[in-house]
């Protein structure tokens, strides 16, 4: 399973008056490493959209454990992967890690999306091609590690 | 229940590239849309942190659904409510309506917490003062669940 | 000359850990700021870009000073006006204010701006039709006030 | 004249509906190039304010040129120094850099700011210690003008 991880400094203007991650920042750091991650198994966001006709990969349910805090200056480690794959929709599992704690773990379900007629309220979900997948899976086995 | 009801404009720069809200702003929303029914309930964020000696709300868990996409020049609203008192926990539940129609479902598991020595890895869990539970309704004794 | 006047409340995820608006943010408050100027000189932006075959009005300028802080639970609020008008660029004037005293003056420099082909880095500045500016002039002078 | 580069990825949730950076964005960077600026001269903000006693440098002036879009998936260089020294204040100019072209100039002018009781609205300027600017180079002493 293709793993991707991805090195993330907590930045001052990502905390709250509790000094803290204020917590939405969190899905901003998940969103982008599940984008790496798809960059990672050689599908780079921009191109992906364009060559397949999707508009995106929104998300359809999100969960989010929080088990620490962290803060501004602090160096996290995000460690995404797809952890399931259906017709049309998949789960990215992300776990930030704190040198060899788990800190928070989420589960992302995204759905493979089309908008027809540039109407966003007119979203269609696509099957997703068998090539991508292909592209996270057992030979993706011997990429893992940065 | 106390329920509160805020109306939420859309603006050009919560969205995305696909022209649809980018999904961690509605986990923005829906926090200060828990500050406003705390306010609603006579607790200002402000005066209550400094009342209790607490340093904040922060989450431990969180799910949401997303049924439908908003974008922006769109108005929604947020509905909000506690369904669950814990000793020092509790769960707020948003619902995001577009017209009759909900868009989205969160729950939002939070912790009544201290910093005791201003560090917030040694954050402390509180038991959640009687007061502030009343003020929310006699309804929200039932617990309901999720 | 027509002002709109906005409300906005300090939410506690605009603040850093010194308990003060993380500066962005101000300029997110702008942004939706120079969009209510336009919708209530009867410019709802959706149906704007859409009428006038442009895809935004993006800064090219901008200049702000910062007076006094504000912190979360504050209620500033941001007054707005075009303050100049060229060919294809205008100038908004945000002041917000804390009570009477203006704690920030903004100044945005925007563009009219068009992507022929679809590539933002192609892009292209158009001239302001007239009506536009019409909608800002004399006869919105009436229109004062909140 | 110390000056520090850092790559910045353009990600999904930087941009708008036009494709292209929501420019609040770009003053995110530049806040963390500014922090990271100090890093390289061997001040970790999160130490430096412990040791100096200020609460943070917060702005007081900008301003910014935007020449060229960017959009996701870009790859940027933000190119980051300190300018000029005040008693109190200083000034950051950050060039947001496409390859050889330069996209954006900003100059931030920034304040040694402590708050002594606490109270942001009590904030108060304190003068720049001398070993602090030492850090950033001789050839800063000769205050080059915006």
């Amino acid at each position: 399973m293709l793993t991707n991880r991805r090195t993330i400094r907590i930045e001052w203007g990502d905390c709250d008056p509790a000094g803290i991650v204020y917590f939405p920042r969190y899905f901003e750091f998940f969103d982008a490493c599940t984008v790496a991650l798809f960059e990672r198994a050689g599908l780079f966001k921009r191109d992906m959209l364009k060559r397949y006709g999707i508009a995106g990969i929104p998300l359809v349910d999100i969960k989010a454990q929080f088990l620490m805090p962290s803060r501004f200056g602090d160096d996290v480690v995000v460690e995404s992967s797809v952890t399931k794959w259906g017709n049309s929709s998949f789960v990215v599992r992300h776990r930030l890690m704190k040198g060899d704690a788990m800190a928070i773990e989420c589960f992302e379900t995204r759905v493979w999306t089309a908008y027809p007629d540039g109407d966003p309220e007119k979203f269609e979900a696509r099957a997703i091609p068998e090539e991508v997948k292909k592209r996270f899976g057992a030979d993706a086995e011997s990429k893992r590690g940065e």
